[in-house]
């Protein structure tokens, strides 16, 4: 299963590993793991033994202000400390730039700190936005750093011909994080993480008890490669799932999604009442209900999008959460279900204008 | 389902919290986060920002050397590195010495460090010992330390009879592991953490970014309370387990295979063949098969045990492990399934029996 998902997606298959992991922070997680134990081995010293406690090189991570908030949990869980942990300017795309990120680099080199991984979107989770992936790995190259792609929902997307380009260089990555459990619309929980070093994740976590020794065989042995000693079976479920799907089928279920939400960023560019707040990116869709020729502010508009969130929610048609894009609030549709289509699209359209519409009667009235 | 889980294993309801994480392993990361988190806080700084990179007071933890492999991995993934993991001697039962304990606390203070937490083990893996849980309680009150006890598997137990004196002062420890998925039978994955300091967790945990706002309610909401964000309903399967059995039925299910060790121990003991390398303690047994009047010296003993546990997984009709207690290879017996009874414990003593003196011939001619 594990060359399977490497395969799809096009990352190098020989030598590398796929771990299953609790969810997307569990593989975040286990990748920056390895990443730091390893930059600190470069180093000369031993992370597992000293700890950060050593007062040694100041270890530092690079990640995009755009990246999931487990990166943040990451760079706490591992003691690294948010200070730590340098947030990239995004452009007007929320795309992190290379070129803050390289004067980042250099200033903490020069500083005398330890650059030990950066972090790229496959797919930011607000606004669907990808990294430009090649230009981060020409950096992670020069500067002998960890590249991990946080694609967790996104780097299926590799399968869609819109968007392969832009995952090409999936396979310059170190390690990637890639959820069944998202667009393979696999049972929670699962994790994927795929790693071209995997004696790097074993150095980091390997550890054999007394009572663990006997009874294992020639095939790697998850436990080693991860904080988890006991866990499921999730090989089976994604398994399941690709065999049914095949290569064409998932690669048709990204493809359409990726396909509504442009067909909905038209829709909402048409609408005059509707506002685009972020360019449609893979399935992910922000914008907002702006009435036109009504007496309200800012502030109201932002509070009339959330009502109309939880409008949206409680007619049980549809579920629309809100989110933050440039300061303004946002109904963020994400489409990733199998049955999801061009019917969906215009429904979703309606129900927002008739809520909308509707409350912000109330709202004036008021 | 947390309420029923406390109240079985005499844990304080009110204000606590239980959180279903994936295993024992997430929940002593989830207490040791916490506890380091909240010494880091009384110390005056702030751990998730500044990490343990600032070169302030060194975090230091206390577990017996019999612990758990799984609070070293805690340790190394904090970053607080083994060097400051005391591992305090056990005594001839294998239980921590708290003499030992308090004077590596005193030490530590001396040389200005922070002891932040106590790791008790509420049933070791190895042996089943249960550390002096009262008089570690007493130390860890008399220094203002985070008590937390391992009880993964063993602290079901209190509500056998035969330990629930031991197991009072589970009431006193800051939190508990205790998994669902073993003695319980409840299926992978499901570890229990119960914690008098819900506050705590979620200072250390909590964060919650804009695209994900909306939508929660008033209930305690998993995922600000620990590292991952997305997870698998376990409470349904807990439930079950309880609701079927009642407390009248996990009583009856731990005295039973703690009465099956004891059972066990005592038809060792009476075989001339056997050797007993432990006391038996909660439903573990540590014996050997050492056959009288054979010319065998210890390296072939342990060579012989290790093609016993080997020979009784191929014949399919047990699993018996091997471990290494006081530097021998010793055969671990562990009752937990709901089907154990007596004929198990004879069939188990005939089947060593027969594959022993099978294989120490062959292990003699050779």
């Amino acid at each position: 299963v594990g060359r399977w998902i490497m395969e799809l997606v096009g990352f190098p298959v020989e030598g590398s590993l796929c771990l299953l992991l609790s969810g997307g922070s569990a593989a975040n997680l286990n990748a920056l793991t390895a990443a730091c134990h390893h930059a600190a081995e470069r180093d000369g010293w031993n992370l597992r033994a000293e700890g950060l406690q050593s007062g040694r090189q100041r270890l530092v991570l690079y990640a995009s202000e755009e990246s999931h908030s487990s990166v943040q949990k990451c760079v706490e869980q591992l003691g690294i400390g948010t200070n730590n942990l340098r947030e990239i300017q995004a452009d007007a795309g929320f795309r992190m730039r290379p070129d803050a990120l390289r004067q980042a680099i250099e200033r903490d080199l020069k500083a005398g700190h330890l650059p030990f991984a950066i972090v790229a979107c496959g797919g930011a989770t607000n606004t669907g936005a990808i990294d430009p992936l090649d230009e981060i790995a020409d950096i992670a190259a020069e500067f002998g750093i960890w590249l991990h792609v946080d694609g967790a929902f996104g780097a299926w997307a590799a399968l869609d011909p819109s968007y392969a380009g832009e995952f090409k260089a999936l396979a310059r990555a170190d390690s990637v994080t890639l959820n069944p459990h998202k667009w393979l619309q696999v049972p929670l929980d699962c994790g994927a993480l795929l790693t071209q070093h995997p004696e790097l994740h074993r150095a980091a976590f390997s550890l054999t008890p007394d009572y663990l020794v006997s009874g294992h065989s020639e095939a790697p042995w998850p436990c080693e490669y991860m904080f988890q000693l006991t866990y499921g079976n999730r090989a089976l479920k994604v398994w399941a799932a690709i065999a049914r799907l095949g290569r064409k089928g998932v690669a048709e279920l990204v493809t359409r999604c990726n396909g509504l939400a442009k067909l909905l960023e038209a829709r909402v560019r048409a609408m005059p009442d509707f506002e685009m707040l972020a360019p449609a990116s893979l399935s992910v869709v922000n914008f907002r209900y702006r009435p036109a020729g009504r007496s309200l502010d800012g502030a109201a508009i932002d509070a009339l999008n959330v009502r109309i969130s939880n409008a949206v929610s409680e007619s049980g048609e549809s579920h629309l959460p809100t989110t933050r894009v440039h300061g303004k609030t946002s109904l963020r549709a994400c489409f990733l279900h199998y049955e999801n289509d061009e019917s969906d699209v215009e429904h979703l359209v309606r129900l927002v204008s008739r809520l909308g519409s509707s409350l912000a009667d109330q709202l004036e009235s008021a």
